[in-house]
Order: structure tokens, then sequence, then C-alpha cells
């Protein structure tokens, strides 16, 4: 016998998420729990990859477990698959374990053929809802399992409007949606070769297939990647009875969320059509009322759909994402789920059902995704400043965005990959412009809802957008824009405000975001809950106060090559590089020394009591001498145009050639691997011993000033133990010579970064001279591939993307089986030696929540990021603590 | 009770080498076989050690237990310490577990003073004698314990050789020697501020502390460094009975190799002088004369001394270096060890004495220094060219090298550093002279014989010498050279063959070295023994086939860049580079496609039946494009200079500008990390479709033709499994086709650089797509280290070895603690999911002998390296697996 494919709604339950995909737990689940549904069943996603296994294969004994369940509905509904006078009509939709909407197929209105058709004109009395319903599914039949080109049926329909001379679907007559039913079959035939098929169950097997066949679509494909979603645990079908929201203006069909998914509100939130199937609403064609009108119109059922919705909620502790259809006065509950809002949404949502007591703290910390948190983050805004605004639209998704007006989704791609913003201008956005979407700084289009494509996948990815601008037009052949009547062309600039649904004219400045006191509260929860300390990557005294603000129990990374490279400081830095004897070097350094005391005193004065990591000098030297390729147009200019046998311009030259000189004795073939770091300082003392000096000279005066400050040393580069043994007896030397006459004591506390596989690989030998450990995992990262950022990013880094070569982007997202085993080497190696080594991460990945799990794992003390990133690794943080005890 | 510190020559043995020091312990044997040695004790390595580890102390308990030791010295000898009447003299000598030739201080002569000088002219009735010892001794405490500058000695005495009217010092009266005596005593005085220590144990004592301390100075640690010695091992103290060969013409002394160092051909080999010291022979002060004269003078003495040369040989199982004194006609052996030998010469001992019975083929070849074996590989004099002979001087080491003539060792370090080649030319040197020495192509003197320390620090060294060239004259002053007479500045160029002595004028063409017989037999020996397989790195069929006679076993790593470099055929690189489509660059990819067929074509038929590993494209398409800075200078002189109005300058612009433009895009910030390997080969598949179309096709051709070819393709730079498995995929598609058109059968091998830490951690996921693993250790140890090679060796590199961060370039031997656990963990991890895989390495380290240990250690199956170096490999190979045998 073969397993068990199907299974009926009354058979199965929420816990069956794996087995019969989100969308058929649910519908089991809300069956078992006594709520309308109309009857149906689910094919199981093993039969999905039992498919997909078997080179796309019907599995062997799938269709003799459909045809008794159509059987079981048959029964449940009154209603008969395939017969003229009681026609069962059913639906036919995807649904994955996770949610991806809109991104696989579905069919509505199977069963229906030429003497169904009539059968239902008969029994409803109504030949133009018959013929309508089946004319949708001969388009949607022919589009999604046949493969026909939808412009092809738009056409026809177009022309058959234009000949009419109406506006509306719903305009047409039962006569022109005959003709428009045969026109379509001839297509059908003309496109396939073939007749459309009329035999329900042949329609059933067929849009099985194509539902299974959804799973794999270019497009699919592309928001599995986006969203982290496996592409091997395949697609369940859902076959349900289908009940009808356009059968009249006693029929309707709706969307809505039990709490408002942009603020998080507690209000049911949503949107209906009268006469109208599902499809009109998700796919922003029509734009529909506010649920809150349902009230007036229906009260009772509205009544009745509020007391559904709240015990949904309950039901699931979560906010709901609700369909449901009403077919001549009766509601039909279609499809609940945890729904999605943005991120201060899903903030307060979990505070508020924490405080609701439906929750626990650690499930609202766990609830809220750290990627959104982000946006958040983002600036927004500046009331303050003076904007023109074009034309208002619906807020969709919050947040602002500027960018250049783009009209398709393949030159957004290009542009925004290239790195210029752009904000995605349409009409309305579907399921393939998933990749313009991706890269735009926002959405706008003219039609559609809260709930349309856009709105939805613009909330999802944390991107501002604004629907159904209605003061917006496109022509797409011109290549222009009209808002409010006024033309811009393809490339002009605007900014949105998604928050507010205001497109504004030109670049807006924007400003910090506030935290809500929600986010503030969730925060505070993560900080009771996780292990990992989180510090801050901070190179100013502002940077420090910011990085304070948002939680920072310190400064991670202090780099103090921004401090060389202020203009007024640059001129002293070169001279100290092109010194030609150890005495002008030492000069220079001593001009430099009371700069660096003042950096490091506002820095520590800022973080009084917290520590701050201050890294010694890193990038190699030429980075502060001019551009060479500037220089050597300069020379040649002067020598090719001006007068050479002129004093002055013979000084300028000497000078200049002087320094072309030093540029090239400086320069490097591989600057990442030359001439940085750790290696500057042991080939120049001086310069390290000068910051160290800066160091505890400002600690010395703050101590006396009544602050309590850490400075703490961060060796950079270092890939064996003689650099770290060399330069902490330098830096320990000085550390006392500054206590002893300044009359203070410092703590000394002095570590490395970890960048070099060599060290990684050493770290037994390095250990003994640490009191920490920082790995930064940039340059880790380019090290263990042997990627260089700057180069693979712009050249060969998206194609291993784009053909999955490598699933993320190593920069982003730590790579776990690479630098991860690497770094996990070290942390055990170490450890071996000097049980005491506090060990963190200061990479760009202290920031990335996956990244932060690992870090978790592999037992770090501490992670540290930019200071606007803090408080995703405080939730990310929280997030692997319970992880990581949910394992224990 | 203290450690036993001291031991009489008869309580040691040679097996005590590490306790009792080279020399020592030799003492000890020879003493117990028998032989006359003058009676003595040492002081063990043990005290030395003690010594540095408190802190400069003379060990507690030493000093009782040589007091007794002097006591064993005066019963044996019949003569008492600091007895006027009978007077014994000692020498004191260091002594190091490994022999290090000029490197530390001896003391002649211990024990004179006032009293016993007079004692001694009694006894020996030659006033002259005792005072010449007196004086010498004087000088020699002076310099040696008490740090006096040598030039002030010599001062005094080239004064008083003026005032007298001498020549030479053995022509000093009696009386002129008192006041030289007394002169010295001043000096000593005056520098030290006390008088000369005219007790006997006192000065015992100092002279031990001096050879303690001899053993840190710079000049011992430089040659430790060179010479891979440990600084913590220490020096033994030798003191010993004097013997005189200074005692009239009755007296002499000598040294004496059992077979001709230089060629290794059986006879008594060396130099005496009568009326002299031993330092006068090895500081090369006085030319002696050739050992066989002697036989002439005195055979009976000769017919001993080769008795004992002959039976010491057979003791030690090999070339003797035995040092002798003859005192009033009577024969003392007083120093025999392992002879230093030059490497052709080492061959010849070791083969002959392999064939003489003494040794096994085992033995033979462990005896070999592969480090020397590269020097008989290099090139020497052409003979059919004409060139101008300036001089003959002795053939002290052979070889043949080229450069500017450089009067003294600090010019010669510092040009040789910067890559200049040069000749280092003295009257003789010293070893203070090491650093000059180290970096020469060849030392000239004009002094000192062929046991002079020139000579024999060449000869070690393997570098060419010629010395005791009596037609040369230096002016230190003036810098100038006289060679018969004619008049050269420094800098000028010469050559010199260490061959056979030959001074030449100018650079002279060298060529190709011949194998002797016996360099053949001892590898074939080697490959009787080793288990790694040796390959060879070969670009062309010239190299391939002279790698092929040097016994490689096919190509383990064949370069296709130099093939896209040439000339010929650089421009149809530039076209495929800078094509627009697709089509453009398959057109000039087509061009390229029966060139590179044919390169292949010439490799694998060299190659006859054995394999040939072929690495795809490697660097960066940038390499093949101009230069950046010259087109920029040809862009801008252009448009500075010329009118820009004329139309052929115009499109002589464009060109000039869109190669710019080409090269600006495809410029790296880090190229070594850039787009390069099969990152090229993933980005642009047709580049490597072409490159492996032609190896498939050139192999069927030969095959048609009879031969029997193994290709191989090794796609470089791997990071991740599904690069390989990309290419892999693409490879074999393209091999099979190629077989089905062509109609042969042709192995399918492909495998993977491993040159990124990545692929070594992930060597379980890459494995399974891989025929073989070749390390390439040079690109893996800039990874694991960051070190960018080109940048690290102009820029701190050398910083980091002269400084000790670190004991050896890494780019020369192999990292075992950092770059070698990784690749111990890759083999390891690799082996797990493919265990028929075949690794090997490729990098320069394949032909160095420490990283072959590591490389059997490991298990690799072969090693690939330069053509050249091939014999090296080999023999290197075959100690690695003696070795690897006697762990077990």
């Amino acid at each position: 016998m073969s397993k068990k494919y199907v299974y009926l709604f009354r058979e199965g339950s929420s816990a069956m998420r794996d087995l019969l995909g989100g969308k058929g737990a649910n519908l089991a689940e809300m069956t078992n729990i006594g709520l309308n549904v109309p009857p149906g069943f689910t094919v199981t996603t093993e039969a999905c990859r039992e498919y997909y296994d078997k080179a796309e294969q019907f599995p062997e004994g799938l269709w003799d477990q459909i045809v008794p369940a159509i059987r079981e509905i048959e029964q449940a509904s009154g209603k008969i698959f395939g017969d003229p006078d009681s026609t069962l009509l059913v639906s036919v939709r995807s649904g994955a374990k996770v949610s991806m909407p809109g991104m696989m197929d579905t069919i509505l209105n199977l069963g229906l053929n030429d003497s169904t058709t009539d059968g239902l004109s008969r029994a409803t009395n109504n030949e133009r809802f018959a013929y309508d319903c089946y004319r949708r599914f001969i388009q949607m039949f022919g589009e999604v399992v046949l493969g026909i080109e939808s412009y092809k049926f738009a056409a026809i329909l177009e022309n058959i409007k234009e000949e009419q001379d109406v506006s509306f679907d719903s305009e047409l007559s039962p006569e022109s949606l005959h003709g428009l039913v045969n026109k379509f079959k001839n297509l059908v035939r003309q496109e396939t070769g073939s007749a459309f098929p009329e035999d329900p169950y042949q329609q059933l097997q067929q849009a099985i297939i194509a539902v299974f066949k959804s799973w794999n679509t270019q497009r699919a494909k592309i928001y599995r990647k986006f969203s982290n979603i496996a592409d091997d645990i395949g697609t369940a079908v859902n076959i349900q009875a289908m009940v009808f929201g356009n059968m009249g203006q006693d029929s309707g069909t709706g969307v809505a969320f039990t709490r408002d998914p942009s603020t998080g509100e507690r209000y049911l939130y949503g949107e209906f059509l009268m006469n109208a199937q599902g499809e009109d609403v998700v796919a922003g064609i029509r734009t529909p009322n506010p649920i809150v009108q349902l009230k007036g119109e229906n009260s009772e059922l509205y009544n009745q759909f509020s007391e559904i919705a709240a015990s949904l909620e309950t039901h699931y502790k979560n906010m709901q994402d609700i369909e449901f259809t009403i077919e001549r006065g009766r509601l039909y509950i279609l499809q609940t789920r945890n729904g999605k809002s943005t991120a201060s949404a899903s903030i307060r949502i979990a505070v508020e059902l924490c405080q609701e007591g439906l929750i626990t703290k650690e499930e609202a910390v766990k609830r809220i995704d750290p990627h959104q948190l982000g946006k958040l983050l983002h600036r927004r805004i500046d009331d303050d400043v003076d904007f023109d605004v074009l034309a208002n639209g619906l807020p969709a998704s919050p947040g602002a965005g500027s960018g250049k007006i783009i009209l398709d989704s393949d030159l957004a791609e290009k542009l925004g990959t290239a790195g210029e913003k752009v904000i995605l201008v349409r009409t309305e956005t579907t399921p393939d412009d998933i990749h313009g979407v991706l890269v735009a700084q926002g959405i706008l289009t003219s039609r559609g809802g809260m709930t349309s494509h856009a709105a939805v996948v613009a909330r999802h990815m944390g991107k501002p957008a604004i629907c159904g601008c209605e003061a917006l037009r496109i022509n797409y052949g011109t290549k222009k824009v009209y808002i409010d009547g006024e033309e811009f062309s393809e490339g002009s600039e605007i900014t949105i405000d998604g928050g507010t649904g205001r497109v504004i004219r030109g670049i807006v400045p924007m400003k910090d975001p506030d935290l809500s006191p929600e986010f503030q509260t969730i925060l505070e929860w993560a900080d009771e809950i996780r292990t990992l300390k989180v510090m801050a990557n901070a190179d100013n005294s502002l940077d420090s106060t910011k990085a304070r603000e948002f939680g920072a129990e310190g400064i991670g990374l202090c780099r103090t090559e921004h401090m060389f490279m202020e203009p007024t400081r640059l001129t002293i830095v070169q001279k100290m590089i092109l010194a030609q004897t150890l005495e002008e070097r030492e000069d220079a350094l001593a001009a430099l020394l009371p700069m660096q005391e003042e950096d490091f005193y506002g820095i520590l004065k800022a973080m009084n009591t917290l520590p701050v990591t201050i890294r010694l000098l890193d990038p190699p030297l030429h980075e502060f001498l001019p551009n060479m390729e500037e220089l050597l147009e300069d020379i040649l200019t002067i020598k090719l145009t001006q007068d050479v046998e002129d004093r002055k311009i013979q000084e300028e030259l000497y000078h200049k050639e002087n320094l072309l000189r030093k540029v090239r004795a400086l320069q490097e073939v591989n600057p990442m691997l030359g001439h940085r770091g750790c290696r500057l300082g042991i080939t120049y003392p001086e310069i390290y011993a000068m910051q160290t000096r800066a160091i505890y000279l400002a600690a010395a005066k703050l101590i006396k000033e009544g602050y309590e400050v850490y400075p703490q040393v961060k060796i950079p580069l270092v890939v064996h133990f003689r650099e770290l043994e060399i330069l902490r007896q330098q830096t320990e030397e000085i550390a006392r010579d500054v206590m002893e006459v300044q009359e203070v004591t410092i703590p000394i506390i002095i570590g490395t970064m970890i960048e070099m596989p060599r060290a990684a690989l050493t770290a037994d030998e390095i250990a003994p001279f640490a009191d920490f450990f920082s790995f930064g995992t940039n340059d880790l990262t380019q090290a263990v591939f042997g990627f260089s950022r700057d180069d693979a990013e712009g050249k060969f880094l998206p194609h291993y993307l784009n053909s999955n070569i490598l699933a993320e982007n190593p920069f982003a997202v730590l790579d776990r089986t690479g630098v991860g085993k690497i770094m996990q080497y070290c942390v055990e190696l170490a450890r071996k030696t000097n049980p005491d080594l506090k060990v963190g991460i200061c990479g760009e990945h202290g920031g990335d929540p996956s990244s932060i799990d690992f870090c978790q794992e592999i037992n770090l003390n501490y992670i540290s990021c930019s200071p606007f990133r803090v408080p995703i690794a405080r939730l990310g943080a929280a997030q692997s603590a319970i992880k990581a005890r949910d394992k224990e």
C-alpha cells in the first residue's frame, strides 16, 4: 500500500504544518474547532517531494486517495463534482510549510465545463454569474496549468469590452460572456493544439501537477532565497469546495487582520468587496472598502466575523490574517494564518500579547524578526524641512526612501545592483517584480490597497511603500510618469514616505528614528534573557554616545585610522610618513599625540564606567597619501605645459615627484595582505607608542577628573605570538610609565584581533599574551575565502550568489562551514592555554542574527557591531540564548 | 652535590656529543682508541646552559671539579700548572654539538705569566719561543677575554717590526719580543684599568667564561640561523695540555682531510707549516705547504699520520678533518671531525664509502645535504666562449659567480639584499664577514689557503671562492683593486670560477651543469628508498624534457598563463578580454585554440607515458593588459602635445582611452584575492572550455600517433565544492565530446589546487569531486599569514626575520605551525570522503627538504617542483622516507 498522501480537513491539525503546509494545517485546525470552513482535503508536501524525486511523475497511489476524498466533499456539501444538476466546484491552492504570499499558483472554480456551467446557471438562476465564473476559470486554468500568456486573454477581454463599450468586467452581458468563453476556448486550442479539458477529474489532476510545478518557478526560488526557505520542502495542495463571493450583492469577500499590521494597534483591520471573488482583493485590481463599513452594511455578519476573529487570535496566540467569503449572506472562513506586520507593529503586538497573558516574555522576544528591526532604526523624513508633497497614496509600508523613478523591475535591478538608489514605480506589482522590489529603496503603485501584493511584500521586506496613489499615471511606452498632472521622466528623483503615504519631489533630508516604548520593553526583556555581552563599534564620542543610548555595554572596536584621516591632521600624518629620519617622524608623532589624546578623552568620557577597546593603527600608510594616478597627471601636466626653467615650478615639481616616489615606494600589490596592522607597529614602534601614550594619558586625565575608565588596547593583524609578545611589552611599559608620572592606576587590558587564519590556527600560542581575542570576521572571511571584498562584490560574487554557488554573501552572513570552523577551532585552542580569555567578534557579522547564533554556539563572550545595529544584536543575542537553552 | 660538569677525555666517548660537544666527544673517542692526544678534560654544555639560565653566573660546583681535573692533566703530562720549573700550558676551546668553524673563541698557551715564561724559556732553552708564546697569549687573552680590539695589538706589533726593520714575526729577536710583551701588558692595563692576570687559575676561569660568552656573539647567532642550529644548546669547553708546533724547525702543525674535500677523491689532502701554531694555518695568515711535502721532509712521520688518518676514517665511517701538531718530532692528534666538503665531493665520498663497504646505501643517501645539491645544479662558465683571465688563485670552493667587486661586507650585504650581484673581495675573511659572504655570489681573497676561513665557509655555503690570489692587491682607502697590476674600481664587474681558481674580467656566459656518475648513483639509491612521487613544474616542452632528464615522474603543474603571455598571442588574448559580446570573445578563443593545442601537444609528447597536470588559467585578466600608468602617460602626452583635431590622432586616442577604461574596470584592489582562478572559469566558462578542448584534442592527436598520454586537468583556486562540481562537469562533457568525435579513449583525471584556507577547511565537501588535490603552498601561505609575498618580502618580512619574530621565510620553508596544521587537517578531512584521493604539493616548497619531510609526515602522495630542483626533491624524499621509517 502506498503512503497516506491525502488528509481530509477533519483529519489534520495545526501541528501538521510540515506535512500539510501552513494553509492546510490551518484549514484542518479551523475545521476541528468548529468554524464554518468549506469542506476539503489536503494533498501532502510528501506527495510533492515524491513528485520531484521521481522525475516529475504523478505519485503512485495518489489518485486512488483523491477520488474518495472528492466523495467526502460531495457528501459534506451536498453537491456532485461534474454533475450539471448539482455542481460541486473546488479551489486548488498551494500551501507550503512557510507562507510565500502570491508566489505559487492557485486555481478557482475548478469543475466548470460547458454542461456544469449551464447547470450552475440554472441552479443559481444567474447566467451572468455562471459564465463569469466560467470565463475566469478558463483564463486561470489556461495561464496556470496550460502556460498561456496572460496578456492574450486580457487582449480578448479588452476587445470585447471595447466592442460593447463598457468599462468594467461586471458590466458585460451574459451574451458577451458566452462569446468570451468561446473565444477563450479557441485561444486554448490555438495555443495548445488541444481542446480545453471538459472532464473535471482531468482538470483536477492537471491542476494538482501545476501546483507542484509552481514550487519551482523562478520567482518562487528567488523568494525562498530572500526568505531563507529551503528549496526541498515542497508544497502541499489544498482542494476545497468553492464558495462564491460574486453571487450578487448579498455575497462578498474580504481579508482582515485582528490587529493593525502597520501599527500593531488592536482592532479589526481589513478590507472587503461585495460581489467579488477573493482574487479581486488580493491582486489589487479593484480598490476595496475598509472592513468597518461592513458593520454599517450588515452588523450581524460583522459581529459574527469579529467574534470568530477574536477566538482565532486566542487560539493561535498570535495576530491573525483571515480570508473570508460571504455566499448569499452566509459567512465562510477560507483561511487564517499568523499575520505579517511591520517591524514596529510586530513589536507592539508581541509586547501586548504578552501583557494580555497570551504569551511569555521569551515567546515575545522570539517572535520579533531581528532583520526587521533594522528598518525601525532607519532614518525617516525630517518634517522640520520644507518639501513639496506631490500626491498622497495609501501608507502601505512604513519608512521613507528616496531615489530615481524607475518603471520596470529589470532596469531597477540593474541600477540597484550597481549601487544606485531607485524607487520602483508601477501601476501595480506582481510576483514577477520581486527582483525589482528587492533592490529598490521603496515602491509606489497607482492601484491596489493595503493588502495588495506590493503592500504585503514591501512590509515583509521592510521597504517603504505607497499603494493606490490615484494621482499617479504611468505611460510605460514614453517612459513618463504624471503625478497630479505634472510630467516626470524616468530617472527623476522622488522621495516616498510609506508611513504617511506622501509622495515628495526630489531627495528629502532624513533624521534619526525614535524608539517606541514597546521597542524599549522588548529590548529590556531581551537583556534579561541574553548571555552574550553586546558592545558597539564606534570611532568618536558622538557615535559612542549613540551606542550607549542604544544599549551598548562598551565599545568593542574603536578604529583609530579615521582620526588620522581628518583633514586638519592629514598634513601631519603625511609628514610622519614622508619623514626621512626617526627624529622627523617623532616630531610629527609628537604633534599628533595631543590630538589623539583628545580623541580618546572624548570616547572614554562618553563611555564612563564601560570598557572602550581601542585598536591601534591598522591600514597601510599609503592610504594616507594622495592618489598616485592624480599625482602622475599633475606632474606630467606641469612638465608638458609649464616653464620648467622657472624656479617655483621646479620646486613644485620636486615636491610632487618626491611625494610620488614615496607613494610608489609604499604602493602595494595586495594592500589587504601588506604592510599594515601590527606589522606597522613592529616596524615603526614609535607610531604605536604614540597612540598607546595618548590612550593612557587620556585615561589618566579622566581618572583625575573622577571618571571611571576602562581603556583596552587591541593589536590588529597578529599572525605570530611574537608580534603580540613584543607589542604587549611595549604597551605595558608605556602604560606603567604614564601611571607612574601621572600617579594614577589604570587597568592594563591588552588583546588582539583574530583576522588571519594563522592567528586562529596558532591561537594556543597567542592566547597567553592576550586578555581578549576579537574576531575580525570581515578580514578573516577575506583570507579564508581568498575573496578581496572590494573586488569580489563588484565582480564575481553576484554571479556566485545568482548561480547558487554560494547561498549567502559571506560578508553579510558568517560562513559557518569554512570561517566558522576555523573560529571554533581557534576558541577551543585558545582556551586551552588561557581559560580566562574573553573572546568576541567585532566584524559586521556582529549585528547579523544568524551569525550571532553561531557566536552563542561557539561560546563567545561578546559581540560588537555598529551603534545602529546594537538593538538588533541585543534581540538576536536573546534569541540565540533561548535557542541554546532549548537545545540543552 | 652538584652535577658532573667535568669529564676527563678518558671518561667520554663519541656518543656523548650532546653533553661534551663534537670536539670534546671526539677527543674522548680518540683518547679511548689509543691515539696520542694531549691530555685534557671537557666542561659540559650543561654547564654553559646553567651559566645562561642563572643570569651568567659561573655555575656552582664547577670550579671544584675543574681543579682535580687539572691535577689529572698534570699527572698525565708530568708538568705542573703555574710551576715555572715544569710549566703546564693549556688550550681552552669551545666545542658545540654541531661544528661552527671559527665562530666561537679559542685561547692557546693559557698558564703563561712572567715566571712560567721564564721557566719555559729555561726548560726549552729557547727564549725566543717562550716569549713568542707569551706575546701571542697576551694578545689572544686580551682580545677574547678582555675584549680589547685586535688592531691595537697589531699596531704595536707592526711598530716594532718597522723599528726592527723585519717583515715576519719569526724574524723578531727575543729582546724585541720581551719589549712587545711589556707593551702588550701596558696596553692591557691602559684598556682595562687592571694588570694582566698573572694567576693561571684566574686566567683559566676567565677563559672558560669567555668561551661561554662567545656562544652568544652576533656572528655566532647569525651562523646558527643560517645553519639551522638551535640557540639554546650551548657550547662545551675543552681544556687540553698544549703541545707546540712552534718549538723550532722539528716542530710544526697541520690540518688534513682523509679525502679531497673539493672532489671527494681518496688521498690525504691537507697543509702544514713547520715552526708554527695551528692558528697560523687556520686563520690563513701564512700560506702553508701541501701535506704531501711532509713525505719528503719526514716520511716516517708522514706514514704514521697516514695510518692514523685511515684508521680514524674507518672508525668514524666518514671522511675526517684532522688537526695535528708535531712537537719536537712527536706527532699529536689535536682534533678529528667529520670533514665538510663540497656538494659534489660529499656525493662521491658517500658513494665510495658505501662501495668500500663502510656504510649502507641508506646511510649514503642520508649523508648528502640536499641544500648543497642545488649548487651542483647551478650553471658553470661556458668554456667555449672567449674570456679574459685576469689572474689565478687557489680553487677554494667550486662553482662560478659574477658580480660587482665589493670590498666590505656591510656594503655587500646592503647591495646583495637589494638584489644586486656582488663578489666579496678581501685580503682575507674573518668570522665578522659572515653577513657579506651570505649574500655574495662568490668570494675572492688575496691571502689564505684551501683551509682558510674564506674557503671553509664558502664550501659550506656552496658559494664559489678563490683564495690566496697573489696577483690581487686591495687598497681599502681608495676603494681600488689591482689585479696583476691593472686597476679596478669597487663596483667593476668580475667573474670567479671557484672550480679552477680563475679570476675573469666582466660577466661571463654560463652553461648547464653535467651530473657526475656518483650523483646519478646516489639519486638511483634515493629512488629505491623514497615513497613520495617526484613530479616537476614545467610550462613548455623544453622544461618538460629537462625535468624528465632530471628524473621527474611527470608534470605536477603546467601553468597555462605563460602561453597566453607570448607576444604573438597577447594581441589575441587582449581581443578576447576586450570583447563586448560573447561572440567576439568566442572568436578570439577560437583563434587561441589551435595554439594552445600545439602547446599541450608538445608537453604531452615530451612526457610520453607520464602524467601531465595542466592548470587552467589562473591569473586575473588585467595581467594581460598594458600597464595603467604607462597608458595614462601616453594619453596625457597625446592630449597635451598633439593635434587632437587630427583624425588619426583621435582614433589612436579613442583606442587608448578604450583600453584604459577596460584596464580600470578590471583593476583590482587585491588581485591576489580577486577575480582569478576558477572564478574566471565560472564567470567566463568559454575560456576554460577552450583550454579543456585544446588539452583533449592534443591528447587525441598523440594517441592516434601511438603515444601514451595522461593529461590531468587541474582547477585553480577552488574555495567551495560547487565550483569544482560545475567545472568538473564542463570538463568531462568536453572530454567526452572530443573522445567521441576523435574516436579515442583518454583517461579523464580532474583535480583541484588547494590554495585557500576555505578549500582546506571544507576538504571533505570538495574531495568527492576530485581525483587529486594539489597544495599551492605559496598562495596558501599568503592567505594563512595574510602576507602578500610581493609586498612582504620587500617591506616587513626582512625585519621579521632579523628580529627573530619568524625563524624562517615561510615562502622558502613551509610553516608547519600554521600552514602545516591546516594542510594536515585538509588531508585527513579529504581522505574521509575520498580515500583514493591523491594529494600532493606543487608550490616552491616542493623542492625544500624540510618541507618535503613534512609532506612525508602528513602522508602526501607526491611533490612537484621546478625541474632543477627535481634531484634535490628525489634525495629529500628518500631522506624523509628514512626518517619516517626510523620513527616507526
